[in-house]
């Protein structure tokens, strides 16, 4: 396990993210939750394997025969998804031992997270497991996304089709990362994987963490953690896997009460954090603040170069807001790039004060004609070797043409490896922020919802960039 | 000025707010910026006093007589808005002077923000107005709004009709805050007054603050700071305001290489930032941190009655977003509240387990009638005498007939002047979730955006009322 990611760990979690053969047991009524809506949403999805439901009083479902109990599927079975009661799960569990099956997903909750019971069906769960080889995900899950093949098994209904593959793995003990909670198509927001492990009665983010490294579709991962099982063996395989690809985590239980709490719907200890903020310094992993920061940080990774140093850029149209990112990046150890003389020079020609530390385009836009100028500051800017981080801000105007032509001009822009970029975009009209932000990232260049998440994905970026160097 | 807003200031003020009649001296070019702009603005806007075009080159725009010289007019002018070359600008004070104006707002911009030929420029205008009584804003604003009356003279087409009527005034020394530049409309946002008071020549932060102590549409003051111009008077007026009225403020130039830039924009010092923070608690100006706090925690406390204490209470849809609410909570002496033993019991008859410290609607929700329950749960813990702060999480599903349904059940709630609510609303469709959020605004409920900013602005409202007790 020194060196790279351990096959037969791959292999196991490949079964989670690849199944060809899937049962879906539990109910099939129509509604928002359960077999129906998995069912559906991985045909919406164009899920590439096979899928057979499993429920003794149905025979067809979405044009798809159901089968009365998992022993009677005639072929093999890389998964179950469990929705059913949770004092049926066990029976069901032996059912999956029976029929050779070697992974699971537990959808049901009502155990660890619940009362005494449920603590007590969730040990028998995890023996059966164990002592059958079978890998368990869950319980209390909403289990994964693998958005390359289309195996989106969401036990609530989405509303929406497709997940657009991305480079953006995300984990959480949560399923509020789950398509049913986020909105991946409204936003464009494309990822690799998702999964969430819920109460993590045998797969947890080690594993997670471990198949991930060598999941090729994978460049950044970014974590939602209560607590950690394993603290040491979770260092020991983020210090080899940070290297490679960054790694965000999110950890609650930051403060007394907050633990306490934890502690008290996972039943795992949260552990001390300042160890923990202490060893992801030392293992390279980068700690986020806040849920915004979960989503938006990552993207910076996956669509951008890492930054060759910390000279931040910033086109802005308005100074007020070049002062708020120099704050912000000052935080994150960026400093101020100083244009070099011949852009400074090309730009006061463009129009009289324009090369300054901060570009403001405010002044120019207003007298000129604005998409002319607009394009000729950028690419200019675009040129300068000064800068190594750039802050884009842009204004969208009230005008649909306008965010047609920022695309256009977006779109031949030459890509340029020599300088992170990260892009907020505002504006009077939610609809056109929202066109022109999925157009930007579609073309590449990530977006940020406001100009202090920029920043800190800049930041983030930096910090990264210096790590990993430091280990090479 | 000891007690109460002196009425010379409110009464010279309000000429920039409530203006009768307004010149409008520039290009009437149609286009996305200038005369053109503003009249039609203002028009759509259904602004109530009188419109007065000046521009020698025309004869009629929008149906209105256009006047070749300020001079020609034959009615009174309050306000003139000046929009021309800068070097043309003290020509045109002198003839507002002729006309006995007695408010000016300078929209042009190239004066001290740009160069020396810009700060004489500028030294001539407060000159002349000085010498002749008139007060001026700017030079280099983009003006005003005021929603009551339709008062939109914004130079920059913001491509919407109307600014919804509310209780936060929005200042600010950069345009990013007018209309053009945030979607008022699509947020359902509603503001009393919005001020970009630009270069600050004249009228500058303590001037509207004064004003804004005595606007009864104002019930909470959000300004955004660069430098401020007299320190020792802005402390005064803002003991004698924040007692009566919230006032967050936002300052850039927090760091050293931030302030710089600052000042090199600006052409005014930026201040020692620590000074400026104890200054702040010591007269109760409650201090923000970002661009996003900026707009949203406002809506705290024109939407919602102050908190009775520092207990939270919480309705989630999963654990997790409990914990990381608890964390944020805890900065600003926020305590998680013990639900009361009947409130306790109730809850766990309507489902096990669902009366503890963080109520998660998760389980139930997936397998009773949702809507039955989520009314059931939410009805049971409004009635918890131990909370005073509630964060309440809403999730939309992808139904819109959801959403409606909610917005039912919210209209019939119960007004509850015992508890402070922030809600954040998540789910699968971003307008969904812009539906049910405005629906939810509509009816005195703020919304935020993410987690962290619900948390945030019932710690500022707690914090602000802490401090308004100790006051008495």
């Amino acid at each position: 396990m020194a060196n790279g990611c351990p096959d037969s760990m791959k292999n196991v979690l490949n079964l989670f993210f690849e199944p060809q053969g899937v049962a879906v047991v539990g109910s099939l009524r129509e509604g928002y939750f359960g077999g129906y809506v998995v069912i559906k949403t991985m045909l919406n999805a164009g899920f590439t394997g096979k899928i057979y439901p499993v429920n003794p009083s149905y025979q067809e479902i979405h044009g798809l025969k159901v089968f009365p109990s998992i022993q009677q599927i005639p072929d093999r079975i890389d998964l179950a998804l469990i929705m059913i009661n949770r004092r049926t799960v066990p029976t069901v569990m032996r059912e999956c031992v029976a029929k050779e099956i070697k992974a699971v997903i537990v959808v049901a909750d009502g155990f660890a997270e619940r009362d005494e019971e449920g603590a007590e069906l969730q040990k028998e769960i995890v023996k059966i497991g164990r002592e059958a080889g079978i890998r368990i995900l869950g319980p209390n899950t909403a289990g994964v996304v693998n958005s390359a093949n289309g195996f989106i098994p969401d036990p609530y209904e989405p509303g929406y089709k497709k997940v657009k593959p991305g480079a953006v793995a995300i984990c959480a003990q949560t399923g509020m990362i789950n398509p049913q909670a986020f909105p991946y198509a409204d936003l464009h927001y494309g990822v690799s994987k998702i999964c969430d492990y819920g109460n993590k009665c045998d797969v947890d983010e080690c594993d997670l963490l471990e198949y991930l490294e060598g999941d090729s579709a994978t460049k950044v991962i970014t974590m939602y953690l209560e607590g950690i099982q394993d603290g040491q063996r979770f260092l020991n395989i983020s210090k080899r896997v940070t290297p490679k690809k960054p790694v965000l985590i999110l950890k609650s239980g930051r403060t007394k009460e907050g633990a306490k709490v934890s502690a008290s719907h996972t039943g795992a200890l949260a552990g001390d954090d300042q160890i923990f903020s202490a060893a992801c310094k030392q293992s390279g992993i980068l700690r986020i603040e806040t849920f915004r920061q979960f989503f938006e940080l990552p993207k910076i990774f996956s669509l951008q170069p890492l930054p060759k140093g910390n000279r931040l850029g910033i086109v802005t149209f308005t100074g007020g807001v070049g002062v708020l990112a120099i704050d912000e990046g000052t935080q994150y150890g960026l400093t101020v790039a100083k244009l070099s003389p011949e852009i400074g020079n090309r730009l006061d020609n463009i129009f009289p004060g324009l090369g300054k530390t901060v570009v403001d385009i405010g002044p120019p836009m207003a007298v000129n004609n604005y998409m002319t100028i607009y394009s000729e500051i950028l690419q200019t800017v675009m040129l300068d070797q000064n800068i190594d981080c750039l802050f884009n801000v842009i204004w969208t105007s009230p005008f649909e043409a306008f965010v047609d032509e920022y695309l256009k001009l977006y779109s031949s822009l030459q890509r340029d490896d020599q300088k992170t970029i990260a892009t907020w975009v505002y504006g009077p009209s939610l609809p056109l922020i929202r066109k022109l932000s999925n157009g930007l990232e579609d073309l590449g260049f990530p977006v940020f919802s406001d100009l202090e998440t920029a920043i800190q994905a800049l930041g983030m970026a930096y910090q990264y960039s210096t790590w990993k160097k430091g280990e090479k």
